[in-house]
């Protein structure tokens, strides 16, 4: 098990982890399985998406905002995120990648990012490989 | 392999479920490892989010039903619950969460839920650790 | 490891894969564990859901076309395809499906699916079993 610390500085963001992740299935010595992170709150999740051209976070996070607004939906939450915590359950608290000699199985445009929808934060993912 | 039943009371509700998955996994006396929970259904789905303040499930379900309404789509699957398959697939059939030490590593504003989106009914969810 | 190749024929399609997978499983000739798929791209997700009605699949991809149209949001990525990535991100990239002796443990009503959001293509989809 590995704990990553990630760091957002806006309330959403997508902040990708590729490398760091690539860097801790390499340190765990593992060759084949899956890997899994975790996000340990609920105002954050965890995606696989292009990782080439920023606009694909930027246009994401423009059409997540779109529709689930942070006001004007009759939300009841106090903390006036229940949009980050919806948005957090959609994009999900997981993601489970497999690897194969100690290679992660990424697809050509793919990266791995934490999701951030109520920032900016210091965040904690886990990373267990199987 | 685990099974739990679980009860729903309304067509629309988030039961938690943390409870039961936490004393499941000290049953099986596991110390490290994955715990997946699969749900098999096609209207209900499994997440993971903040339990502390129940307006946080409502707002969620409030947003859901907004967005993707049961009528009034052009919807053509006669069971008139398009919605809820829709709800089950964008929420996700499993959810995946670390432990270590046979403790989950739940952050601390996190629980599990079962999401019904077809209900009242009795739902099956399968738990294995890994 | 296993690598399927599954072909689509539209922009928007659900292709079932629920016979191929079932028999993957059974030539790894494991009898107990999780079955995690994985598709190595970022307009296209991978979900379980009703494969009685095509209706269903229909009505989803009617939904998620109406909620993240293609065009007129705003969206700056050149490819004209952020509804696919954003819509791939929602389903999720991967699925996780206990099995015990043998047998995928699938409820009564669901099958497994590529969710192609950008087609026709071929699609790679990684199989582990643990």
């Amino acid at each position: 098990m590995q704990v990553l610390k990630v760091r957002s500085r806006q309330r959403e963001e997508l902040v990708e982890i590729t490398d760091r992740v690539k860097q801790a299935l390499e340190d765990s010595g593992e060759q084949e399985g899956v890997l899994v992170l975790y996000v340990q709150h609920t105002t954050a999740g965890l995606t696989v998406n292009e990782n080439a051209d920023p606009d694909v976070p930027r246009d994401m996070l423009h059409l997540l905002r779109t529709v689930i607004p942070q006001h004007g939906m009759g939300f009841r939450h106090g903390e006036e995120n229940s949009d980050a915590h919806i948005k957090a359950t959609l994009v999900g608290s997981s993601v489970t990648i497999p690897f194969h000699e100690g290679k992660l199985l990424l697809g050509r445009w793919q990266g791995v990012f934490l999701c951030e929808f109520d920032g900016g934060r210091e965040r904690q993912v886990i990373m267990i490989v199987k």
